[in-house]
């Protein structure tokens, strides 16, 4: 068992929480400690709207059957869960409970929260998985107490929550999209492509695929993932050492922007990449502090809850909706 | 009269209000409907902390003395304000009412709230000048209505005023300081030394001063403002029309990666280089939406009440401070 599970949400009603990926669910019971009763990862296709809402009933149909049959074979804590929290990717406007789009999934407009909740019959709510995971960090993990801070996810794409004045920005779900902010000035030859249509955002370069394509490019060689270009790095490669400063100045770039338009303390680092620990957090730090002046210089520091940090904060934002 | 006399902030108490530059203070009595019974500018040089209360306090006291004479006189309406606001630049904690640092002024951590409400024997509130011209054009302004906006003030800096969720950020002062994120990646050769101790600031480039020093770069020639590069560019000057496209381009994109981030629904352009119309607004806008793909695209909208916003925004702060 990881850490996280080792994590509590303290006393409060019991809650599910799912967290939504590009080609799983990840799922959760918690008790009326806010503990784990009991999690797991269900493989769920969910590119269709109406056969998702049909697949995601069917898990937490699953779960409370599961429950109830416990309970009437007696075991004991009871756990009859009064409200569901949900992450999904993309844009998501929580105040409304509308994804508004999903680029991953294909979603488009989808009114998740209330067909789910009518479906359920009970209280649904739902958030943007970086946001739920940077609301968990925030209460449970590496930001506790700050009032000013970024958690800032790296994998195979980037994502900010961001806490301002103690409050989580949302924007109706646009707030947050680092990787998706361009980064190199126009007319500049590194600006490439990205996914989302723009040109020159952030995670061409600096998420794992963008390091990946990056040391593709010099090398011809294509690797299976970011750990394999900072290895290759660490082993005195000059090609992954280069991909890598490029990806690493591009962040540092990005985090300094931040710094002066958010006053963070703390920056928090998650995602898969952040499993690089100082490979990445030491030049990083140096590079970020090396761009500011006056601006508040905020420490970096690395994730707490894992991979379970967006169902923590779904079970946050469900307990939320039970009480509400 | 320019337009914003006209404006009120609306039936409540009557306030003073006093808006801190570089080297003046604009100050306003407010009625109780809120509109500008009495306004002027007075020269004060401020550099000194003790002698700044000194004089700060003198100000109020003579325009409180000048509204008992005209009340011992018979004038009517009857003006006695209850409290004042005041604005200030630099690094402004409104919550402790605190200046941390002011670079114009050579303020340290100074107590300006509480050390000038003990010297008048009333509320005082004080704010962060573009912030506080930010709240007044979102409460009487370009921004009424929006819930996630920018105000960006375009002058010798550049600053913003950051609306998100219908709250203006603080971070204890450090939000909004655009003109001092870097813009240009590590090791760009368009990189150049800032005021604020930075390198590659927005500012060195995009404002009023950037305009100018960039174009003395290319010609020789140091010219008295911004105006003179708008309008030498408009007369078909080849390097006034590229320092221009610099500036532009650079501030495009500092508001591209501000959408990706905060994703305002508008942002509202102030200050003097605003004051150059369409010919910054029209290329500013197109530049900005040719870098963004999924991103909400903000609308560029000019600032509506001038000069005295930050005047406004401080009778709306002492407005609160009487109530609170």
């Amino acid at each position: 068992m990881s850490r996280q599970h080792g994590t509590a949400l303290g006393p409060g009603s019991p809650v599910l929480a799912l967290d939504i990926g590009a080609s799983s669910v990840k799922y959760a019971v918690f008790d009326d400690d806010g503990g784990i009763a009991h999690s797991g990862v269900r493989e769920l296709v969910l590119d269709r709207q109406e056969a998702a809402l049909e697949q995601l009933a069917g898990l937490v149909a699953g779960l409370v059957a599961g429950l109830n049959s416990a309970r009437a074979a007696g075991a004991r804590p009871t756990i009859r869960p009064g409200s569901v929290g949900v992450t999904a990717p993309g844009i998501v406007d929580a105040l409304s409970g509308v994804v508004r789009h999903s680029a991953n999934l294909g979603w488009r407009d989808f009114a998740l929260r209330d067909e789910l909740a009518a479906r359920l019959g009970m209280p649904v709510a739902i958030g943007h998985d970086v946001n739920l995971a940077g609301l968990a960090e925030h209460r449970l993990g590496a930001a506790r107490g700050a009032r000013n801070a970024m958690v800032t996810v790296l994998g195979t794409g980037i994502s900010s929550a961001l806490l301002v004045d103690g409050q989580l920005l949302s924007a109706g779900g646009y707030a947050g999209e680092i990787g998706h902010a361009r980064i190199f000035p126009i007319g500049d030859a590194r600006a490439r492509a990205c996914s989302c249509g723009a040109i020159g955002c952030l995670q061409t370069v600096a998420s794992a695929g963008g390091l990946v394509a990056e040391y593709a490019r010099r090398t011809g060689r294509t690797v299976p993932g970011a750990e394999q270009v900072f290895a290759a790095a660490a082993a005195g490669d000059p090609e992954a050492a280069a991909a890598l400063r490029l990806g690493i100045d591009a962040l540092a770039l990005a985090l300094a922007q931040c710094a002066a338009l958010l006053g963070p303390e703390l920056i928090v680092l998650g995602g898969g990449m952040a499993q690089a620990g100082e490979a990445l957090s030491a030049p990083l730090e140096a590079a970020l502090h090396g761009l500011l002046s006056f601006h508040r210089r905020p420490r970096l520091v690395p994730a707490e809850l894992g991979r379970w940090a967006g169902t923590f904060g779904a079970a946050l934002l469900a307990r939320e909706a039970a009480s509400g």
